[in-house]
């Protein structure tokens, strides 16, 4: 058992011991040392930092034993019916606990906010109050400021997706443009399809639109099943498809290419909008810009739905929708919606991905995710209970974990909030308690012995309820 | 006939040719000063600007000539049958023109952005800024940041209005308010009684939802007839009401106490909920606030709805509503339609109201308005063509001007575009037909050579099309 001051064996010894590859063994190391857990003393090798428990050096066996990773959760099994939504009033108390409480925000469902580069923000914002002339709504009319759409069209390009300034509006979040995407292709009573697990805003955008949710097999490595929704669709009138193809939330998955194109294949030859949810899509952990949906719509089915919060800055609330064939309706929508969208951040975030730097920014951000990924990975594989399953996310800040089946966790949520730690429990991310004993937990926090406490008394908690 | 440099006739003279008591002419020469027409030089009288032509000096006899002002128009008398609605188009594309063209915004729905105070909200923006710390989406849920909301209410108590910080939600706009107090009272379908003519953003929000609205005659001195209010509820249902009854857009009426209190009576009697936009509120001519349907509402069925936009800043689309009995609805339709209102302008608006300064800016801009609406009517009186008919705002920014009924408004709107002038045709007022010779004219902009020449410009235009 090692104690803080102590010194690791060596890379190579740790290698022969455990039975793994030096590569397997360095990556632990790396892994450790960049989250503060161990330090590396040149000429010594590794230590144990003071501050940290007895329980951070056990985590190294957890983490560099990948035949101990708790397994993945199934393919989901979902009712083949559809059913009205109501979870927005679960999700809103969940998001106002997580504030309130000042907790430990592992169901935040926004990244670290710390990750973001606030204070170059902030001085473009400076500037533009700076520079004078009043602000005038009228400026930002719906599609939006032109300096922003500008800059997102830009990005598009340079990932390969071939768009143009008129193709784009500016909206509040990609909460608005979602449900301003899902009004303009559907009404009042229709059925919508989503993955099941899904992610909760677009239940949200449905129940706001009083329409009905029918969830579709999904995997958690490669996303929804598109022989089953082809199936569904033979069988009843399916309006519309809300799909998060890249990191969704929460499952962390990535469609294969070949599912993307069929999924747009799909949507073509029954005439299916396809609302496409892209908010993760610079949060790859791969070595490429994942390729969206959007990219292999010929017909302009897809309407592609983004946002800046959960790469640059939460609380600015811009996102953007390119709307396809449905451009001049949500547009329309939109002015109906909120009129514009406040003008000083959509400058300040033009300005800022005008200026450059928004690169290095996402490769940065990329590399925290992923590590912190793997540091959470390990600690929950060794606090929780046997019969935990655990996804390997391509991206994003979440993980999805399923608990042994005897778990309630609305009760591991209350419990847990009482103790000032968050998590989301599974019942927001679908319309039936099929995720009775599942959990989302953001990974995204920088680690601190705070978190990795909050880990160990997670897992004394689920201990408890399964005596 | 007067020309730049000429002297005018002293005050004495004045009153004596004209037949205007004393008060009046003072007054009459004190507005054409503070615009600019004219310039006091001491000793000597008043001489007109030498930047102005000869009809600034001709004005003169029309704003000090009460007895040849245009006269008001009618009560309306809109048909008393619902009608779909389909405005939303129309005032999109007459918006972005009053944008696109860099034209004479006489067609504007905000108060000159000049008359702001922008500067010092930068101010508070750039301090929250430097302040540091991450902006948290999360902070800022609904209902909205704390501190706003209890300056807010602070400011309600003030004038009178008894309500607590449970009682407020923010949200994007006075446009957004309207919409979920909308959507939470009634449903697709639904009939919406409105005043005839109505502001546009009311017809929007029925559009938006898929209702219809039924026009209710209006008077442009007392508002929306009550009387005819209640008879149209006995014959048909009528789900909920939407009322401006402060210097109502585009009639700028205050609705009498009595009206107030009774139409307040009636919704409670008949259960029906009342949707209030107070967004003009701060912009009084008179010598004190006045007072909110809100104030006369003992069973929460009052939906009041407000906004900066029109009083302290329109870019910033910061709204709020005090929503009564459905306050839990309100909010849980804020959370799904945009999840939360940025964070940024929320915090600099309320570290404005609670730094003071506010009642100083809106004493100023009162004045202001007044001032310009005074001299618009003078101009508007002296250069549109016999039978028009103009209103008397008890405040606001906007007249509404009745033409000769052979005038088509769309047709002066496209040929004044031309010229780069834009004014608001009356059909974004209504379902109907019935204001195809009218047009909205915003007052607020400081008074230039410019706007005089739009005017005459117009005017013009009308007596050409009346040949």
């Amino acid at each position: 058992m090692l104690r803080p001051g102590d010194r690791l064996s060596s890379v190579r010894q740790a290698s022969q011991q455990q039975g793994l590859s030096i590569t397997t063994v360095v990556r632990a190391y790396e892994l450790l040392e960049s989250c503060g857990v161990i330090e590396s003393h040149p000429q010594s090798g590794y230590f144990v930092r003071a501050q940290f428990g007895r329980d951070a050096a056990a985590s190294l066996q957890a983490s560099a034993s990948a035949q101990a990773a708790p397994a993945e959760p199934d393919r989901s099994q979902p009712l083949p019916v559809s059913a009205e939504v109501d979870v927005s009033r679960h999700v809103l108390a969940t998001l106002k606990s997580i504030h309130q409480n000042d907790a430990i925000p592992l169901g935040s469902p926004y990244p670290d906010p710390t990750l973001f580069p606030a204070r170059r923000i902030s001085q473009y914002n400076s500037a533009i109050l700076r520079s004078g002339g009043p602000l005038g709504v009228l400026d930002d009319l719906p599609p939006g400021h032109p300096d922003l759409i500008r800059q997102i069209v830009r990005r598009h390009l340079e990932t390969g997706l071939s768009v143009g300034p008129g193709d784009v509006v500016i909206t509040v979040g990609a909460t608005e443009a979602i449900n301003l995407c899902l009004q303009a292709v559907a009404k009042a009573g229709d059925t919508i399809a989503v993955e099941s697990p899904t992610f909760y805003a677009m239940l949200h955008a449905i129940e706001r639109l009083g329409m009905r949710a029918i969830e579709i097999p999904t995997d958690p490595r490669s996303g929804m099943d598109v022989a089953a929704l082809k199936k569904i669709m033979q069988s009843q009138p399916v309006a519309a498809c809300m799909v998060m193809p890249n990191f969704q939330n929460p499952l962390g998955f990535e469609m294969p290419e070949e599912n993307k194109r069929q999924l747009v294949e799909l949507g073509a030859r029954y005439n299916m909008p396809i609302i496409e949810n892209g908010v993760c899509n610079e949060l790859y952990f791969g070595t490429a810009h994942p390729s969206v949906l959007k990219a292999y719509d010929k017909r302009g089915i897809v309407l592609y739905c983004s946002s800046f919060s959960k790469s640059l800055t939460s609380a600015y609330r811009i996102g953007w929708t390119l709307p396809g064939r449905y451009r001049e309706q949500v547009e329309k929508l939109k002015f109906l919606n909120t009129l514009s969208t406040s003008t000083l951040p959509q400058r300040a975030i033009a300005a800022y991905l005008t200026a450059g730097g928004y690169d290095r920014h996402l490769r940065r951000l990329r590399r925290s995710l992923q590590q912190r990924c793997d540091i959470m990975s390990a600690f929950v594989g060794r606090f929780f209970p046997a019969g935990t399953r655990i996804t390997r996310p391509a991206g994003g800040y979440v993980l999805w974990i399923e608990l042994p089946a005897a778990i309630d966790s609305m009760a591991l949520y209350r419990q847990a909030l009482a103790a000032g730690i968050t998590i989301a429990p599974g019942r927001l991310f679908s319309t039936s308690d099929a995720y009775r004993s599942f959990i989302r937990m953001n990974y995204s926090y920088n680690w601190t012995p705070q978190i990795e406490l909050a880990i160990r008394r997670l897992g004394e908690m689920l201990a408890a309820m399964l005596e």
